[in-house]
């Protein structure tokens, strides 16, 4: 089985997971999940049914395929694969309105549509969701004890994405943030999801303590990777296949690694820094930015922090493996690659 | 003992329980649990530690009084209580947000000193917090499969809250809101926390099953009793006891209960939605308000249902009472008396 046949034996279980959570029972408050479900890219503006492409449910496929590579029937991960996804829209629908941001996945983000307070609840709804998503493990069998264990895992992952993002926003105000601080807030922003994502799926489906934190330090290390890569194509990602503005990331002043290890950079750094404490950027700046960036090779930095987080994520898969089941095993070590080798 | 004592025994207790869960290790995301310190009223606009009032703590009250009514020791229900105080002050930031609320507890709500976004991912992150409150309970030996029970009724009320605050904000913008969908947005809004509080409270002390109902039905009409003497206050409330401007909710075209009966009334009906279409009121209005209020009897209707919910839930009290301690029962008892007879 190669990863494709995989995302397609999957992907419509995990929707159909997904569908059946946030399809409420006859209520008033109707609209209240109508406008999750357009955050879903399951409704239009009007509201009425559509189908707009979703996200590309990294989340929920490590997941299933790390309860696969513990022997177990995948489907027992379901439930959990489908609450790591709503938690992670409910994290991109607060971020949106928190960055006032005004699309997301080529539409309108719900705030801009329906007002800041009726989308901050629909977050809210969500968050409250992505937890009862979990109960439906106890309904197909799953032991209480463990259960509970992947409830605590969930909630202190929830925690740690709200630790990232106060990091996150608070580093717009700040020209002394360090490289450290910088792999603290991503560790939380992007990490503590992804890595409890196959951490919970191996979790669930009874694999011994050690395999269940080699599955979550190959998460954590893939989300490290995962970042970093973004930081090195939200720079010099080609214009034509990103989708976004050359050096969006440069335009917008974002502290990535690159920029932080350059402002960081002995020779470099003051005179970064004179230039992100200056007015907003215009496209006429980035040349001057860009220049610097290539005399701190900030650029070969960022690429070399990608190889070591990858091989460190090929390292725990190994660890894992004893009680792997191999066809699944090798499926995660391809997602692992081809996230990291993507150029868009 | 008397109620004044039992909050005397008690508070500190809770007040400690809930302060050991907002208190971080070492973490460079410290301000995060600041702002949610400031939300509390334990820090100052300066994030300076003080004293200042928080809430009354009704819910984890409710929660401990009802473990003891069962006959437990009333501690076993503490990390339970601080938890529900946690969601309940969770939901309070998000709708000082969403409300726009310039204050709160006669302070600067967190939005406005520290923005929107910050506090919006502070409301997210004592979200987290309240759920892993209950975590303390394994700790202290509560059995897998209550615990879980416990947990799934909490999610299930986090939801029922989101619902109520969507049906809450949808009202504003319509004339056609029925009595019964009041008394549907109030079961989430004020009803589903205060319902959970002495039903998890008897739950996690090992009530049996209908006790537990028993609980939970209490605190359902507790809640739409308080719920209604707040409309009751907010109207025809005395300026010098509440605090709050007189006639309060009718120049802000609150559509508290009193008002929807008036509107739905065949006589007033028309003649109410005529003013409520109309520009915003000033205090030269208020009069002709109450005055159609007082046509259609709308303090005697309100006050009847006041009455209606106070007997049920004295009535739930007493289905509970089998099995309950004398003491502890009659507290309850006493704190719903307390809390539907207040003027302020």
């Amino acid at each position: 089985m190669h990863l494709s046949q995989a995302f397609e034996t999957y992907l419509p279980l995990i929707e159909a997971e997904i569908r059946a959570v946030l399809e409420p029972a006859a209520t008033p408050a109707r609209g209240h999940y109508d406008i999750m479900q357009y955050h879903m890219g399951w409704r239009d503006a009007q509201l009425r049914p559509v189908q707009a492409r979703g996200g590309k449910r990294i989340r929920p496929m490590l997941c299933v395929l790390a309860a696969a590579a513990t022997g177990a029937d995948p489907r027992c991960a379901l439930p959990a694969a489908a609450g790591l996804e709503l938690l992670h829209n409910f994290s991109l629908l607060h971020d949106d309105i928190e960055d006032g941001s005004p699309t997301r996945r080529h539409r309108p983000t719900a705030w801009v549509l329906f007002g800041m307070p009726i989308a901050c609840n629909a977050g809210d709804g969500m968050f409250s969701l992505a937890h009862l998503a979990f109960f439906r493990l106890a309904e197909q069998g799953t032991p209480a004890d463990r259960l509970l264990a992947a409830l605590r895992r969930f909630d202190e992952t929830c925690l740690a994405l709200t630790e990232g993002q106060f990091l996150d926003m608070s580093f717009e105000a700040r020209l002394d943030v360090t490289v450290a601080d910088y792999f603290t807030m991503i560790a939380g922003k992007t990490g503590a999801l992804l890595a409890a994502a196959p951490e919970l799926g191996a979790l669930i489906a009874g694999a011994m303590p050690d395999a269940v934190a080699a599955y979550h330090e190959y998460g954590a290390q893939l989300g490290r990777a995962f970042q970093l890569q973004d930081d090195i194509l939200g720079i010099w990602g080609d214009e034509t296949v990103t989708g976004k503005s050359a050096a969006g990331d440069i335009l917008s002043k974002k502290k990535t690694l690159p920029v932080l290890h350059a402002l960081n950079h002995p020779a470099v750094g003051p005179r970064l820094a004179a230039l992100y404490a200056g007015p907003a950027f215009t496209s006429a700046d980035a040349p001057a930015v860009l220049a610097l960036l290539e005399e701190a090779a900030a650029r070969r930095v960022a690429e070399e922090h990608v190889r070591r987080a990858t091989a460190a994520a090929h390292a725990a898969l190994a660890r894992a493996r004893p009680s792997a089941e191999p066809v699944a095993h090798a499926l995660l070590a391809e997602l692992l690659d081809s996230l990291v080798g993507r150029q868009s």
